[in-house]
């Protein structure tokens, strides 16, 4: 079955042997149908959630995990490609962008009876690890990375994302879409093939939480949503913005928490991914592989980075809370990282060794 | 000037040639007179705090801390002696204890004058950072570790938390305290002799507040506080528990967020470091030198972790806040790290591998 999407980007979903669904997102007309030749494995077990009652959070454990793939060698990868006698997690022999649930899932749909239990302090009975967890390989090239991607192919990872944000918060236990990619070792990737993934979470994830909080108190105080006054605000400073184009602006946040830290939000602002429009999704591509790029530039070395979509969760927070987009380095210095060490982890208090605006001025400088 | 502390600890204040008090705690009477040799060099200048308007945090931007000390080979070692030519941090040619002003704070003693700006959104002006950072020189052997120290050592290291939680909350810049240590290269050390450190914060940190609000809303709720049910809750269950004695007890928690991850708790709470009367200071140390040879001894290996003490902050939470140290380590196995990641650092949402009833059966098999 094919689907064609904004952009004129194609979307085949086929089923991989173990019954997990993948889908390639393909920017020309290509039929997809190649089978999965591997045996059925069977899939492992749901994990569960726990209340840490100190703070209030869920923790999901997730104990199936401990024995996933690290860092194969390249002949090994399972985001490659297919070929001959290789057979990996994508069937095909080649693809542009393809979507499919992750192997060893923390997060997977649950039983039809499945609801999160109420916060009720010390006896809250554990649940199942409701949610998903998915894979999107941004390229089949092995050796390529995010920054390197052509225009045309962000924009389909671009739609990627969209479609599986519109598709994930219709299922009814989902409460929140985070799109994200961990790049480098430093900051614990296990196959370096560039891709990224998608968790949808069955609780509002904490620091969305806060996050609602301020937005939600912001607008009952002033009227104003706070994602368009913080960019107001970045506009008018005008030191910490490293680029922009009609429809997107990228800058160093006034109260950067990392060395390296890039937030790029849509000018007009949307609540969700799947909200965004023609002119918006045409314009991404630009600012993202320019921030990007500016962002391995500074040390001329490829950066470990996270990069992570906040947006409004499904069911809260439409009137309040925008979409951007947060990347965040931890490398202070070619041989130095900055690390979440006591002040960071375990207060939640951030220290700053770089000051933002020269952060900015840095990645500003860099020749593209 | 010696002041003699609980449990027979002498402290004796002292100047060094910048103006930094260094206070020695010593269990023996000794007359701690050596005076700094070194140049006085001038202190670096205070930072600045800048409110995140997205979550409402308050984030401190030390940028003249970029060049500190890293990594220094042992016979260069700053938090060594003194001895001959070699002049180090400790003017004295041994101690027991000692606790100084970092030489680059990440904050500082603000003018007489200074104020925490009201939080009120995107135009809120940023502060000077004010605070206080201070080293704590759990010995001077450079080589031994927390666990290594005699329980009669542990003891003075505890009065010298003691003492210090107790002056630095009579500042009226001072909100919390948090004595902690970050040990290991892969949390971030960048001074290997034994050593911790303790950051007063001019505002309740953010982990904090939370925890603030999860004991006081169970409180009001149940009328009991919050780590006493949990405690309860742990022995009622039994199998995380690591070790205890008549005062103390060390459990895994159940919604344990970090591979290994280890809270201590006196069995009669209490809301301060420095409430803590003579009995539970006496029976400390036994506990945590256990707790903390079982963490270096499930692997074989020097375990990195951050230690860390939560307490009732100065001015708020004495009813619901209670005292406990948390001990965490991103280590999962041998040669594998857990990394704080998009799921962990973007959204807060822990994702553990490790089931904490198995981290603590594998606690409490270590043989010591």
């Amino acid at each position: 079955m094919t689907v064609v999407l904004p952009g004129g980007v194609n979307r085949s979903d086929l089923k991989l042997s173990d019954g997990r669904t993948i889908s390639y997102y393909d920017s020309l007309e290509v039929n997809r149908s190649a089978t999965d030749k591997r045996n059925d494995e069977s899939q492992p077990g749901i994990g569960h959630l726990r209340l840490d009652p100190l703070v209030n959070e869920w923790v999901a454990v997730a104990s199936h995990r401990q024995h996933r793939v690290f860092l194969p060698p390249k002949e090994l990868c399972p985001l490659c490609a297919s070929s001959g006698d290789k057979l990996t997690e994508i069937p095909d022999k080649d693809y542009e962008v393809v979507v499919f649930g992750n192997r060893s899932p923390a997060l997977t749909t649950p039983g039809v009876s499945w609801k999160l239990p109420q916060v009720t302090g010390i006896d809250t009975p554990n649940a199942d690890a409701a949610g998903a967890c998915e894979v999107v390989c941004y390229t089949s090239d092995h050796n390529s990375s995010f920054a390197k991607l052509p225009v045309k192919q962000i924009r389909t990872v671009l739609e990627a994302w969209k479609d599986r944000d519109a598709a994930l918060s219709k299922l009814p236990f989902i409460e929140y879409v985070f799109p994200f990619e961990n790049r480098g070792e430093e900051v614990g990737v296990t196959l370096s093939h560039p891709h990224g993934q998608i968790y949808a979470y069955s609780f509002v994830p904490p620091r969305v939480e806060k996050m609602l909080q301020a937005a939600d108190s912001h607008l009952k105080k002033t009227g104003r949503v706070l994602l368009d006054d913080v960019i107001k605000r970045e506009i008018k400073d005008e030191k910490r913005i490293i680029c922009e184009n009609q429809e997107w602006i990228a800058y160093v946040p006034y109260a950067a928490r990392y060395p390296f830290e890039i937030h790029i939000a849509p000018k007009r602002s949307v609540a969700r991914m799947s909200d965004l429009d023609e002119g918006q999704s045409e314009n991404f591509a630009s600012v993202a592989k320019e921030v990007l790029t500016r962002l391995d530039g500074v040390f001329g070395i490829e950066m470990a980075y996270i990069a992570a979509w906040y947006q409004a969760p499904v069911n809260l927070g439409s009137d309040s809370m925008r979409l951007h987009w947060q990347i965040v380095s931890v490398r202070r210095q070619p041989g130095k990282l900055k690390y979440l060490s006591g002040s960071e982890s375990a207060m939640g208090a951030f220290i700053m060794d770089l000051e933002p605006e020269q952060s900015a001025q840095q990645l500003r400088a860099v020749k593209l």
